[in-house]
């Protein structure tokens, strides 16, 4: 490790906006890259997406899905086959040549002679050339169903992009299934939205709303979307995972048919769905405070950071044999714990840069801990400063990350619950807005127009119909028709 | 599992190259795409990379090497900073624009007000993006050694492009690192090299010659290439992994200096190394056989297929509750079994299509082992068939397991062994290779032009300066000039 950063936090009441950006240079997690919208994901940064990675594709696999890898480009026409979805794709990066070559003149430039027939899209998502393959895989219902996932990096031409929130490049897991009939691909839909749920509530700690996608909101291309929305601190939604029923559209497209059991060729049903490192930004913003990144102990890189604290050198001696012992016990009891032996940094830059960094739990180790048998444990999210016996430490930290994870799951439920609001009145939703923001339940007619109307005078939108409502008729909140049900809204990163 | 294919596998005596295709066709690893020189690894292939990507990560990780993520593009100045690196990035896919729009007449084409002013291009390696990043991030002497590696995909404009071999994309790993002096580099060089061998030798069975690249097979822009070379079964040369020393070329380059322990600014020592999915085509070319392919145990997606056989209906339900309950036994052990329980294909079916994916051993299962507790086992590299008492199936499968690891390291050990050698005629050379190809340990002057005037006249090339060759005095075999050592020629991929 190399010397701890002295830059502060800018705290989230005076520029929330520069609080996050604070927050992913104070953790080290990452940072702009010198090309246009592109960002480095540190170690650390990295580290967190590993352990996004590992217990998601363990998920993905447990309920029947493989991994495989399409090309990163498309041919142009490929995006035109499907009538929505090419709306969608044509923001994206366009290879049009295959050669550099050196010009006395203008330097190293695209050789002219090496300019592709059909120019070459970098993929802003898979659907199409991925069921170009679907197309010569599948030919009868045995081959069906067919449930693939594919690891990879996107790209979609960003104007305003922000560290892991919106980048031109991003990293995901995309699945995409086909099934023998409708109810199968509507219940694949589900499945996976419960997958997304279930790593939301408890790895990342977070108490996402989990409901149905209005049309202007949906997948180019889906015949239904369902999303899970998480609340950040400024109460501002974050969509954090989406799951697509795809009906027959891209069958239809691709042709993608099978031979039923009765001889009868069909088209398949499909489903695609996907996460992204756009998660970690939801992280960030679920659980960190003014004094940097807090994370849910069950995906911090680090789980606990032993500092030990000398003046003389004979304590030095003393209390580094004695810190690295009890690094080898915890190291054999959790995955990772660290050891922050810089003898350039006093224990207070120490504390402040893993503050920073979120790791869950600070345990100080000085002589008067040594000399009466004890080890201070500090916990990240309240502070709260504890001594126990030194024999007990690894039961001690074993129990304080488990209530932690818990803590935080209840803090993010709690502030999404005591942030949503039941609204009937247009002016009521209009000076929230302005306060406290948060998640508005109010009525709505279905028309589209409407909509529209409310995301323009407001900028909040439809973030999804959720699960959780029960059928109540009422009339819209802005032009008072018929409404059958409330829906969310909400300002939306 | 669908239907098995039927399409047999090509002899290799008959065409060794068109074997090589129904290899992974009959295992169904990948296949061609849609777009020019890419391929689609298929979920057999994927969990056969993604074996050795938690083998090699967790090597690298052992290391004490971190991994991140840098961009997928490179502006176009930054290949022109170093100015050998530059002739090697020319053969590249360039992005020009950052939009498509709809045309009246031509269709969806590159919107004309969306060129780049500069354009990017998709990393043929990341040396140059990740340099300009470490020239930010190093400072003093306390942020070094900087280990990093990154898990990407990469693109280099291939013409003659060969499933896993030679791909316009394909995915690998790169590792990157600076240190403080030369020697510290030049350990780490070799270090990675090690690990290279080590996971070549203890996990693919493959065993490679290691040595130093000549200087016109060395990376461009690095001090010196090492490198593990891989003999295939038909006596060609597989250049598996890599390492570099790259000295201060880059540092230079991108400014990536330090200031060391006396306050002197000086440049950081760099190395880069990286193995790709071409490890896969040389574990395919290394072991398979004319039933198909051949996989060493460690790595293999399937360790061991339970094949159920039976006649009567009744003889049915008894034979699957009892190979289901083996099953259950034997998944405890290993990962991973599978169970082929398909009633629509016939065990004569199964057998052929499981030899054809190269699963170590097949566990047959009948009415006539069910009645004296025994079950079949057979291997597939040797085809030996034997009856053991069920009791001891999880002991027979692991023995046979670590004695098939073991036999095809042997085999590849052996076979590298016999076909090579010691020439110190030049007619030999010539008339050698025509007939049996392998490794000609000759001598040679040192001189380029004589090293170009060989692999023009004879298609083989320097492959390296083997680390097991002492110095031995003798004439070149081409122009007789001084040698002091000899080096390895051979036809490669």
């Amino acid at each position: 490790m190399s010397e701890p950063s002295k830059k502060g936090i800018t705290p989230r009441a005076a520029d929330y906006s520069q609080w996050y950006l604070d927050v992913i240079a104070g953790a080290d997690l990452a940072e702009h890259a010198p090309v246009k919208g592109c960002m480095v994901i540190k170690p650390y940064g990295y580290a967190l997406w590993e352990n996004i990675q590992r217990v998601l594709d363990e998920k993905i696999k447990e309920t029947g899905h493989e991994n495989a890898y399409f090309p990163l480009f498309i041919p142009k026409s490929f995006l035109n086959k499907e009538a929505e979805h090419v709306q969608f794709a044509k923001e994206c990066a366009v290879v049009t040549h295959y050669r550099l070559k050196s010009d006395p003149d203008l330097g190293i430039i695209p050789d002219p002679e090496a300019r592709l027939e059909e120019e070459l899209i970098v993929r802003p998502t898979s659907e199409t050339i991925i069921y170009t393959m679907f197309a010569k895989w599948i030919n009868s219902w045995r081959d069906l169903p067919l449930l693939l996932n594919q690891w990879a990096n996107i790209v979609r031409w960003e104007m305003r992009t922000r560290l892991f929130l919106r980048t031109t490049e991003f990293l995901w897991q995309e699945g995409h299934t086909a099934h023998a009939n409708e109810s199968d691909a509507e219940e694949e839909t589900r499945k996976m939205l419960n997958v997304y749920q279930d790593f939301a509530e408890n790895y990342l700690a977070i108490s996402p709303i989990l409901g149905l996608k209005s049309e202007s909101e949906k997948f180019p291309g889906a015949l239904r979307t369902y999303s899970i929305e998480a609340m950040m601190q400024d109460g501002k939604a974050l969509q954090s995972g989406t799951s697509h029923n795809l009906g027959q559209n891209f069958a239809r497209a691709f042709d993608v048919g099978f031979t039923d059991q009765n001889g009868a060729r069909q088209y398949v049903w499909q489903t695609s769905w996907g996460v992204s490192t756009r998660l970690i930004g939801g992280l960030i913003m679920s659980h960190s405070d003014d004094k940097g990144l807090v994370l849910p102990p069950k995906i911090a890189p680090v789980k606990a950071v032993i500092i030990p604290i000398w003046k003389s050198d004979e304590e030095r001696t003393r209390v580094l044999d004695h810190a690295k012992e009890l690094h080898r016990k915890l190291s054999d009891n959790f995955s990772k714990v660290a050891f922050d032996d810089r003898d350039y940094c006093t224990p207070g830059a120490k504390f402040n840069e893993w503050e920073k960094k979120g790791a869950p739990l600070r345990i100080e180790l000085g002589p008067k801990d040594i000399a009466s048998d004890k080890v201070v444990i500090v916990e990240r999210d309240t502070g709260l400063k504890i001594s126990v016996g030194e024999h007990s430490a690894v039961n001690e930290v074993k129990a304080r990350l488990v209530s932690m994870q818990e803590r935080l799951f209840q803090k993010s439920k709690q502030f999404r619950e005591e942030h949503s609001y039941r609204i009937d009145k247009y002016e009521d939703f209009s000076s929230r807005l302005e306060s406290g923001r948060g998640f508005f339940y109010s009525h709505w007619c279905g028309n589209g127009a409407c909509e529209k109307r409310i995301s323009d005078e407001t900028k909040a939108t439809i973030r999804c119909m959720p699960f959780s409502e029960q059928e109540e008729k009422g009339e819209c909140i802005r032009c008072k028709e018929h409404s059958e049900r409330r829906v969310v809204f909400a300002r939306a990163y």
